[in-house]
């Protein structure tokens, strides 16, 4: 593969405005250790794009900031689906907001890049927790690199973790994968709160959204633990396949009994002996598993080597986009070596 | 590269044999997911070697156990060093115990093998905190891969999280890479026990040597901090530069002062500011870092994404041997793209 790679990203919303800025961060290192160029030729948003195919000015769009749409390279009006086969792409990076029903639009994205041949790196998750298989066999057919690890902890390796572990059999897989739940839930252990006011002190932090039904009901969590499922685990589901319980009746005598033992209530996310589990769980206080806060942790049961864990910040713009610039290195260098 | 892996096996000991098992226990899934047939022509120890060019039958050098010596195989009398450029091989696999001064024998079977270009996966890491740049110059010109994932902490990725955070910055590593002192200040600081109790029931466990000075005094930690932040950091460093303290002058009066403040003391592993240093540190008791018994812990803080945690079992000859092969299923695949 050439040096200079052809990139457009769909979304220009948080995700998408912290790569733009990672990219000229690491303009210098990439071009240094890895002989990668990143050309952005276009930034689609919903009611048009930035396009330039010579490669856009990425610090003249970051000084416009919400006034990106007065360059003289924005086109009002254009789409992305009509546009990704008509410039010279050669990976589609896709962020943005995705309907959890649909998948959309990001599936007719993803779709789209692979079916015009080129490689795909997206931050969220509907597309792969609905429809992976399909995804990879038309990746596969066309020979395409689909990247996604963002979807699952941001920038935590999981996805990843695969050719960490090569050789390692995967027995099973426990995590928590939703940080806001677990923020209401470390709440409500340090500080004895209800249920009610730890999610409201969550919300009004930012951790938590206006409607928190995804997050604290176990969807968010599920759909991840599908991706990491399929994709370390070689299973083959989808997120009606997962058993899904919230945390909203957890009370604060339930927590001081577990307590009261030694344990913590945590919200698992949970592969094992072929079912995929979301629900709160006792563990040991002393496991692992017992972070507190927003962060994100995974723990891969390999048959011979124990547990391997591991943990980070599993949300937040800079995160993701790390984890797309991430993918986006790993493509490159996939791409040399054919 | 072909589908079936030549390689030889230097040391016998407790790596080695879990090793063999391992290989016949993965032969199906091997081949299965990565087209990949390990014949293992030679298994070298200081006496001799087993030695069949079409491959030695492992289950059956498994049965002979100890008395392997006594199969049709065995030649007296031969050495790695001089076999090594003789046998066909692809890979070479050292596991003999290693001089801690000197690196040998490892270091110069290593080198004979790069010599002859045959790709090394090694498990010892004296030859590498000695002469990692000498090692990697070498392989370099003779288009070699050396692989070492089980020097660092066994079967917990660290070296090869390089290739999960390509495109993250890292500033610092902070690690505890030694079991027998963390087993030591654990039971120290939770049952109450001064030093040399806690050493000698390390001792009786099997955690600690008879002569435990490598870990308690930090050598070993030390050397293992070298590697890492040499290719993590990009750093070129020997064991020399690394200020070691060690646990043998911690009271149980000074862990009590730091838990009645909510901290612990930890014998940690850094690479910051340019410097490497190994020696007891406190750390808040809530940390990540802060994980009990012989557990292997290490926190890369990246620039933008906070830090990334990692733990696992840091040693063991099967965790051993699981990174040795992970090691080999990845040079098989970097192998068969170029």
């Amino acid at each position: 593969m050439k040096m200079k790679i052809n990139c457009c990203l769909i979304g220009k919303g948080n995700v998408g405005s912290c790569l733009l800025e990672l990219i000229e961060e690491k303009k210098e290192a990439l071009k240094h250790y890895y002989d990668l160029e990143i050309g952005l030729i276009a930034i689609f948003e919903f009611d048009g794009a930035l396009i330039n195919q010579e490669g856009l000015d990425l610090s003249e769009i970051r000084k416009l900031g919400k006034d990106f749409r007065e360059s003289q390279y924005w086109k009002s009006d254009i789409t992305a689906i009509d546009y990704i086969p008509k410039l010279n792409l050669d990976i589609c990076i896709e962020t943005t907001p995705t309907n959890p029903k649909t998948g959309e639009p990001a599936l007719s994205h993803i779709i789209k890049a692979i079916e015009h041949n080129i490689d795909v790196i997206a931050s969220n998750k509907g597309p792969f927790y609905l429809k992976y298989k399909e995804i990879h066999k038309l990746a596969n057919k066309n020979h395409c690199i689909v990247k996604y690890e963002a979807t699952v902890a941001s920038c935590v390796p999981t996805l990843s973790m695969k050719q960490n572990l090569l050789a390692n059999e995967i027995i099973s897989i426990r995590a928590i994968l939703n940080g806001t739940s677990n923020y209401i839930l470390s709440r409500m252990s340090s500080e004895g709160v209800d249920f009610s006011l730890a999610l409201k002190e969550a919300q009004e932090l930012g951790y938590a959204e206006a409607d928190p039904t995804l997050d604290i009901e176990g969807y968010d969590a599920a759909g991840k633990i599908v991706i990491l499922a399929n994709e370390i685990l070689h299973w083959d589901l989808t997120i009606d396949d997962v058993k899904i319980n919230g945390i909203s009746k957890i009370t604060p005598q339930a927590i001081d009994l577990a307590k009261s033992d030694g344990f913590v209530i945590k919200h698992l996310a949970i592969a094992e002996n072929n079912r995929l589990i979301v629900e709160p769980r006792i563990i040991e206080k002393d496991s692992p598993l017992n972070i507190s806060g927003t962060l994100n942790v995974i723990e891969f049961q390999t048959k011979r080597a124990g547990p391997i864990v591991i943990m980070g910040r599993g949300a937040g713009g800079y995160e993701a986009a790390s984890a797309i610039l991430n993918d986006l290195v790993s493509i490159k260098l996939s791409r040399q070596k054919t």
